[in-house]
């Protein structure tokens, strides 16, 4: 595995690589993100990852300086997972000095998270531009988890007509139905005991929607249920269109997302099913 | 020479070109366009143009219905210079239902053109963008008489890491010394007379310059004295900084960039020289 920082390296070894798979990760990698590696090296000759903790998508206030980075755990597993290259470039590289352009999507990326995290949107739209200009990679990798994310990443690929496949790979979960994420590390015991209750939440709606149920405000009620027995905080559950997020009264023939986000002391934890 | 209309169309014909130029124009091509598809032909093995009257780049009350569209004579002038593929896209190709992206280069594109025509830039960015990325030039060709519009392009392809090359041509200039552009139909015999009085504004200044004048102020005064002759309206005259188009009030080593715009009637023209 070739671990490189700078953008001029990425470009001298690109053309050896063939077909490329890329995985745009924050490090922190769990098998969530080591399954994406698994379907880039299914789908394509190499995979490349980067590992970047993009400081244009955190707000102010948010964990930028706590964000773990694991990095000598994360290359291990890279490289245990024959990945071709890894980029690690430092936020000067990505941002030198008189950097001044952004990349917004429009209404997609207000809503849900957007809304929540004003801002944060276009940081991951303009770094991932960024990153698939450097990488030029034929397919980019997201997961599901972040359904929004992946939702924003298809906006900004076909609004640009940048030449990147986009795959998203299904939510990976720990055994009770944790969704993995790298912020879970930040949750004590007690909320770690209490955060599958998400998971128990859209299972119960999930079912209820295989069973006929359509109304938005039912499915609403099932996933929050349990969750309203924890001393999780619901920023959101929200039931939208699989397109355009909006959200919608009653599902039709193209399903819903339904999304939810829940704060646990200062950890937000985002999961989702896609109905349909 | 082959002609196309749609992006999948211009993706199957691209591996067959070699090393690319690319010239992206909004059609009504004069010598100042062909210069720079002479520039492509010298420095690559073939070339593209695309011809796109953008609509994102233009006001409500500008003038994109009465933008000059002579496509038979553009073909044939292309097609006279060996360009190898022509790209004329509708405006539905380019902005299909949905589209929802922007591209914000930040504060070097709020000046001068900026300031007079507000989300201009993000439209040209936004549109070149999507240009780059169907085309995928190696090299893309500008001409300095839009002297803000290639800073704008520079920063775009710096900020973003998109692997084009920028090269920027010079103006072209009818023998009176008027910059050529497509915009010159519009005037009338009495303001096209009249109109040659901004390059002998700049000319006077740049040989005051060379003459060791410094002081951003008496450049300005040179440049305007001829204008203020005519019954153009001057919108600016600008001594900036050549990276930023930052105002200086001295020229130190880095030089200048004097640029102008001036009205006549419903017709504005630019100008500028390269100070340095």
């Amino acid at each position: 595995m070739k671990i490189v920082r700078t953008v001029e390296e990425v470009r001298a070894i690109r053309p050896s690589l063939g077909r490329l798979g890329f995985v745009p990760t924050m490090g922190a990698l769990h098998d969530g993100h080591m399954s994406l590696v698994s379907l880039a090296a299914d789908r394509c000759d190499a995979v490349a990852a980067s590992i970047f903790v993009n400081p244009t998508q955190f707000a102010p206030h948010e964990d930028l300086a706590l964000y773990p980075r694991p990095i000598e755990a994360d290359l291990a597993r890279l490289e245990a997972a024959n990945v071709a290259l890894a980029f690690l470039p430092s936020p000067q590289e990505i941002y030198p000095a008189g950097f001044d352009t952004r990349i917004e999507v429009g209404t997609i990326a207000d809503r849900l998270e957007g809304a929540v995290r004003p801002g944060h949107f276009s940081g991951v739209a303009t770094v991932v531009a960024k990153l698939f200009n450097i990488v030029t990679p034929d397919v980019a990798f997201f997961g599901q988890k972040d359904v929004q994310q992946t939702r924003v990443m298809r906006q900004l690929v076909r609004d640009l007509d940048i030449p990147v496949e986009i795959v998203i790979g299904p939510t990976v979960r720990e055994p009770d139905g944790l969704a993995l994420s790298s912020r879970n590390i930040y949750l004590s015991e007690a909320e770690r005991g209490e955060a599958s209750a998400l998971a128990r939440g859209l299972k119960a709606a999930e079912e209820a929607f295989a069973g006929g149920v359509r109304d938005a405000t039912a499915l609403r009620r099932l996933a929050e249920a349990p969750i309203r027995q924890t001393m999780g905080i619901i920023d959101y559950i929200s039931v939208a269109d699989p397109d355009t997020l909006e959200e919608v009264d009653l599902i039709g023939p193209n399903g819903a997302v339904l999304s939810l986000a829940v704060r646990f002391g200062p950890t937000r934890l985002l999961d989702n099913v896609i109905l349909g």
